[in-house]
Protein backbone atom coordinates (compact mmCIF):
# COMPACT_ATOMS: atom_id res chain seq x y z
CA UNK A 1 0.00 0.00 0.00
CA UNK A 2 1.42 3.33 -0.72
CA UNK A 3 1.62 6.19 1.56
CA UNK A 4 -1.74 7.37 1.22
CA UNK A 5 -4.00 8.48 3.53
CA UNK A 6 -7.18 9.44 2.05
CA UNK A 7 -9.93 12.05 4.54
CA UNK A 8 -12.07 9.50 6.18
CA UNK A 9 -14.24 12.61 7.30
CA UNK A 10 -14.51 13.03 3.21
CA UNK A 11 -15.04 9.30 2.13
CA UNK A 12 -17.41 8.38 4.79
CA UNK A 13 -19.69 11.93 3.94
CA UNK A 14 -19.28 10.56 0.60
CA UNK A 15 -20.79 7.22 1.14
CA UNK A 16 -23.82 9.01 3.57
CA UNK A 17 -25.88 9.66 0.55
CA UNK A 18 -28.14 7.16 -1.50
CA UNK A 19 -27.39 8.22 -4.75
CA UNK A 20 -23.94 8.66 -4.51
CA UNK A 21 -23.65 5.16 -2.77
CA UNK A 22 -25.92 3.96 -6.10
CA UNK A 23 -22.49 5.82 -8.29
CA UNK A 24 -20.11 4.18 -6.62
CA UNK A 25 -22.39 0.72 -6.96
CA UNK A 26 -22.61 1.64 -10.77
CA UNK A 27 -18.70 2.44 -10.38
CA UNK A 28 -17.37 -0.69 -9.23
CA UNK A 29 -19.26 -2.63 -12.52
CA UNK A 30 -16.55 -0.23 -14.85
CA UNK A 31 -16.41 3.23 -15.58
CA UNK A 32 -18.81 5.86 -16.35
CA UNK A 33 -19.60 9.22 -18.11
CA UNK A 34 -21.38 11.40 -15.86
CA UNK A 35 -24.47 11.62 -17.84
CA UNK A 36 -24.53 7.70 -17.50
CA UNK A 37 -24.32 8.12 -13.59
CA UNK A 38 -27.37 10.00 -13.16
CA UNK A 39 -29.71 7.89 -15.39
CA UNK A 40 -31.27 5.85 -12.39
CA UNK A 41 -31.15 9.08 -10.58
CA UNK A 42 -34.21 10.90 -10.83
CA UNK A 43 -31.95 14.46 -10.76
CA UNK A 44 -30.80 17.13 -13.12
CA UNK A 45 -27.52 16.86 -14.40
CA UNK A 46 -25.99 19.71 -12.37
CA UNK A 47 -27.28 18.02 -9.20
CA UNK A 48 -25.29 14.78 -10.93
CA UNK A 49 -22.16 16.64 -11.08
CA UNK A 50 -22.14 17.88 -7.70
CA UNK A 51 -22.59 14.13 -6.58
CA UNK A 52 -19.61 12.97 -9.03
CA UNK A 53 -17.67 16.46 -7.39
CA UNK A 54 -18.14 14.90 -3.55
CA UNK A 55 -16.92 11.53 -4.58
CA UNK A 56 -14.11 13.32 -6.66
CA UNK A 57 -13.19 14.76 -3.66
CA UNK A 58 -13.11 12.39 -1.35
CA UNK A 59 -10.61 10.17 -2.94
CA UNK A 60 -13.35 7.37 -4.21
CA UNK A 61 -13.90 8.56 -7.84
CA UNK A 62 -11.35 9.97 -10.15
CA UNK A 63 -12.78 11.61 -13.54
CA UNK A 64 -11.34 12.04 -16.79
CA UNK A 65 -12.05 14.54 -19.99
CA UNK A 66 -12.05 13.45 -23.48
CA UNK A 67 -13.65 16.11 -25.66
CA UNK A 68 -17.08 17.03 -23.94
CA UNK A 69 -17.68 13.75 -21.94
CA UNK A 70 -16.22 13.22 -18.41
CA UNK A 71 -15.22 9.44 -17.70
CA UNK A 72 -15.47 8.37 -14.42
CA UNK A 73 -14.01 5.71 -12.67
CA UNK A 74 -13.40 4.30 -9.31
CA UNK A 75 -10.55 4.11 -6.61
CA UNK A 76 -10.33 0.93 -4.92
CA UNK A 77 -7.52 2.49 -2.96
CA UNK A 78 -9.82 5.01 -0.83
CA UNK A 79 -12.45 1.98 -0.82
CA UNK A 80 -9.85 -0.03 1.16
CA UNK A 81 -9.18 2.64 3.33
CA UNK A 82 -12.72 3.04 4.67
CA UNK A 83 -13.52 -0.94 4.66
CA UNK A 84 -10.04 -1.11 6.92
CA UNK A 85 -11.12 1.64 9.42
CA UNK A 86 -14.50 -0.23 10.22
CA UNK A 87 -13.01 -3.37 9.97
CA UNK A 88 -10.31 -2.53 12.57
CA UNK A 89 -12.66 -1.33 15.12
CA UNK A 90 -14.99 -4.15 14.15
CA UNK A 91 -12.30 -7.24 14.90
CA UNK A 92 -11.22 -5.29 18.26
CA UNK A 93 -15.23 -5.62 19.33
CA UNK A 94 -15.62 -9.04 18.54
CA UNK A 95 -12.39 -9.86 20.23
CA UNK A 96 -13.10 -8.64 23.29
CA UNK A 97 -16.47 -10.27 22.76
CA UNK A 98 -15.11 -13.56 22.10
CA UNK A 99 -13.00 -13.02 25.02
CA UNK A 100 -15.56 -12.18 27.23
CA UNK A 101 -17.62 -15.45 26.32
CA UNK A 102 -14.55 -17.72 27.27
CA UNK A 103 -14.28 -15.94 30.41
CA UNK A 104 -17.75 -17.03 31.63
CA UNK A 105 -17.67 -20.05 29.97
CA UNK A 106 -14.79 -21.09 31.97
CA UNK A 107 -16.25 -19.49 35.17
CA UNK A 108 -19.37 -21.00 35.25
CA UNK A 109 -20.59 -22.52 38.05
CA UNK A 110 -17.52 -21.54 39.91
CA UNK A 111 -17.76 -19.76 43.36
CA UNK A 112 -18.40 -16.09 43.49
CA UNK A 113 -15.15 -13.95 43.31
CA UNK A 114 -13.66 -12.81 45.76
CA UNK A 115 -14.08 -9.20 45.23
CA UNK A 116 -17.71 -9.96 44.98
CA UNK A 117 -17.67 -10.18 48.44
CA UNK A 118 -15.46 -7.17 49.07
CA UNK A 119 -16.93 -4.35 47.96
CA UNK A 120 -14.16 -1.41 49.80
CA UNK A 121 -11.58 -3.00 47.19
CA UNK A 122 -13.64 -2.93 44.18
CA UNK A 123 -14.83 0.71 44.61
CA UNK A 124 -11.77 2.50 42.34
CA UNK A 125 -12.12 0.01 39.74
CA UNK A 126 -16.09 0.54 40.06
CA UNK A 127 -15.31 5.08 39.58
CA UNK A 128 -13.47 4.00 36.64
CA UNK A 129 -15.79 2.54 34.91
CA UNK A 130 -18.55 5.30 35.73
CA UNK B 1 -26.68 -12.61 10.68
CA UNK B 2 -30.25 -11.72 11.80
CA UNK B 3 -32.82 -9.23 9.64
CA UNK B 4 -31.46 -6.31 10.34
CA UNK B 5 -30.60 -3.80 8.25
CA UNK B 6 -29.06 -0.47 9.54
CA UNK B 7 -29.53 2.67 7.78
CA UNK B 8 -26.70 3.19 5.87
CA UNK B 9 -27.02 6.85 5.54
CA UNK B 10 -27.36 7.47 9.08
CA UNK B 11 -23.46 4.97 9.95
CA UNK B 12 -21.66 6.60 7.45
CA UNK B 13 -22.89 9.78 8.32
CA UNK B 14 -22.38 9.46 11.66
CA UNK B 15 -18.35 7.98 11.22
CA UNK B 16 -17.75 10.92 8.88
CA UNK B 17 -17.17 13.06 12.02
CA UNK B 18 -13.50 12.68 13.90
CA UNK B 19 -14.90 12.99 17.48
CA UNK B 20 -17.18 10.13 16.69
CA UNK B 21 -14.99 7.68 14.97
CA UNK B 22 -12.74 8.33 18.10
CA UNK B 23 -15.78 7.37 19.98
CA UNK B 24 -16.21 4.55 18.37
CA UNK B 25 -12.59 3.38 18.52
CA UNK B 26 -13.00 4.04 22.79
CA UNK B 27 -16.27 1.55 22.73
CA UNK B 28 -14.49 -1.26 20.20
CA UNK B 29 -11.86 -1.47 23.40
CA UNK B 30 -15.09 -1.71 25.74
CA UNK B 31 -18.09 0.19 27.01
CA UNK B 32 -17.70 3.96 28.33
CA UNK B 33 -20.26 6.52 29.95
CA UNK B 34 -20.68 8.94 28.29
CA UNK B 35 -18.31 11.44 30.37
CA UNK B 36 -15.31 9.14 29.72
CA UNK B 37 -16.21 9.47 25.96
CA UNK B 38 -15.62 13.08 26.22
CA UNK B 39 -12.67 13.43 28.25
CA UNK B 40 -10.21 13.28 25.01
CA UNK B 41 -12.05 16.04 23.13
CA UNK B 42 -12.32 19.19 23.74
CA UNK B 43 -16.05 19.98 24.13
CA UNK B 44 -18.96 20.29 26.60
CA UNK B 45 -20.95 17.49 27.74
CA UNK B 46 -23.68 18.30 25.84
CA UNK B 47 -21.37 18.43 22.88
CA UNK B 48 -20.82 14.60 23.20
CA UNK B 49 -24.18 14.12 23.94
CA UNK B 50 -24.98 15.14 20.87
CA UNK B 51 -22.09 12.73 19.31
CA UNK B 52 -23.67 10.15 21.41
CA UNK B 53 -26.94 10.77 20.25
CA UNK B 54 -25.93 10.62 16.72
CA UNK B 55 -24.02 7.47 17.46
CA UNK B 56 -26.54 5.76 18.85
CA UNK B 57 -29.29 6.73 15.79
CA UNK B 58 -27.14 5.25 13.67
CA UNK B 59 -27.02 2.05 15.22
CA UNK B 60 -23.65 1.82 15.99
CA UNK B 61 -23.77 2.87 19.70
CA UNK B 62 -26.15 1.57 22.09
CA UNK B 63 -26.56 3.22 25.82
CA UNK B 64 -27.93 2.50 28.79
CA UNK B 65 -28.38 4.62 31.76
CA UNK B 66 -28.28 2.86 35.55
CA UNK B 67 -28.54 5.99 38.07
CA UNK B 68 -27.22 9.13 36.67
CA UNK B 69 -24.71 7.32 34.35
CA UNK B 70 -25.10 6.96 31.02
CA UNK B 71 -23.14 3.66 29.73
CA UNK B 72 -22.28 3.36 25.86
CA UNK B 73 -21.20 0.01 24.45
CA UNK B 74 -20.81 -0.58 20.27
CA UNK B 75 -23.09 -2.89 18.24
CA UNK B 76 -20.42 -5.39 16.20
CA UNK B 77 -23.98 -5.60 13.71
CA UNK B 78 -23.95 -2.16 12.25
CA UNK B 79 -20.08 -1.92 11.74
CA UNK B 80 -20.09 -4.91 10.29
CA UNK B 81 -23.00 -4.13 7.92
CA UNK B 82 -21.26 -0.95 6.97
CA UNK B 83 -18.11 -2.89 6.57
CA UNK B 84 -19.92 -5.28 4.37
CA UNK B 85 -21.35 -2.94 1.97
CA UNK B 86 -17.62 -1.47 1.61
CA UNK B 87 -15.98 -4.85 0.75
CA UNK B 88 -18.73 -6.00 -1.74
CA UNK B 89 -18.00 -3.20 -4.19
CA UNK B 90 -13.92 -3.15 -3.32
CA UNK B 91 -14.28 -6.91 -4.29
CA UNK B 92 -16.52 -5.83 -7.39
CA UNK B 93 -13.67 -3.73 -8.58
CA UNK B 94 -10.43 -5.84 -7.71
CA UNK B 95 -12.18 -8.94 -9.57
CA UNK B 96 -12.82 -6.40 -12.53
CA UNK B 97 -9.24 -4.83 -12.59
CA UNK B 98 -8.08 -8.72 -12.21
CA UNK B 99 -9.76 -9.81 -15.36
CA UNK B 100 -9.06 -6.86 -17.31
CA UNK B 101 -5.15 -7.73 -15.98
CA UNK B 102 -5.53 -10.97 -17.25
CA UNK B 103 -6.73 -10.50 -20.83
CA UNK B 104 -4.17 -7.76 -21.12
CA UNK B 105 -1.34 -10.45 -20.54
CA UNK B 106 -2.91 -12.80 -22.80
CA UNK B 107 -3.51 -10.17 -25.32
CA UNK B 108 0.34 -8.52 -25.37
CA UNK B 109 2.23 -9.20 -27.98
CA UNK B 110 -1.05 -10.38 -30.78
CA UNK B 111 -2.12 -8.34 -33.68
CA UNK B 112 -4.05 -5.45 -33.16
CA UNK B 113 -7.83 -6.54 -32.87
CA UNK B 114 -10.23 -7.00 -35.93
CA UNK B 115 -12.19 -3.53 -34.44
CA UNK B 116 -9.27 -1.50 -33.84
CA UNK B 117 -8.74 -1.53 -37.91
CA UNK B 118 -12.96 -1.19 -38.20
CA UNK B 119 -14.10 2.01 -36.13
CA UNK B 120 -17.10 2.28 -38.16
CA UNK B 121 -18.00 -1.36 -36.32
CA UNK B 122 -17.41 0.01 -33.09
CA UNK B 123 -18.76 3.44 -33.12
CA UNK B 124 -22.29 2.60 -31.53
CA UNK B 125 -19.94 0.97 -28.45
CA UNK B 126 -18.19 3.85 -28.09
CA UNK B 127 -21.26 6.04 -28.03
CA UNK B 128 -22.36 3.82 -24.90
CA UNK B 129 -19.13 4.98 -23.19
CA UNK B 130 -20.16 8.67 -23.70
Amino acid sequence: MLDYAPDLDRVFQALADPGRRLMVERLSRGPASVSELGRPLDMSLAAVLQHVQVLEASGLVRSQKAGRTRTCSINPVTLRSAENWIAGRRTMVERRLDRLGEYLAQTAGQPEPAWAAEPGETASQHEEQQ
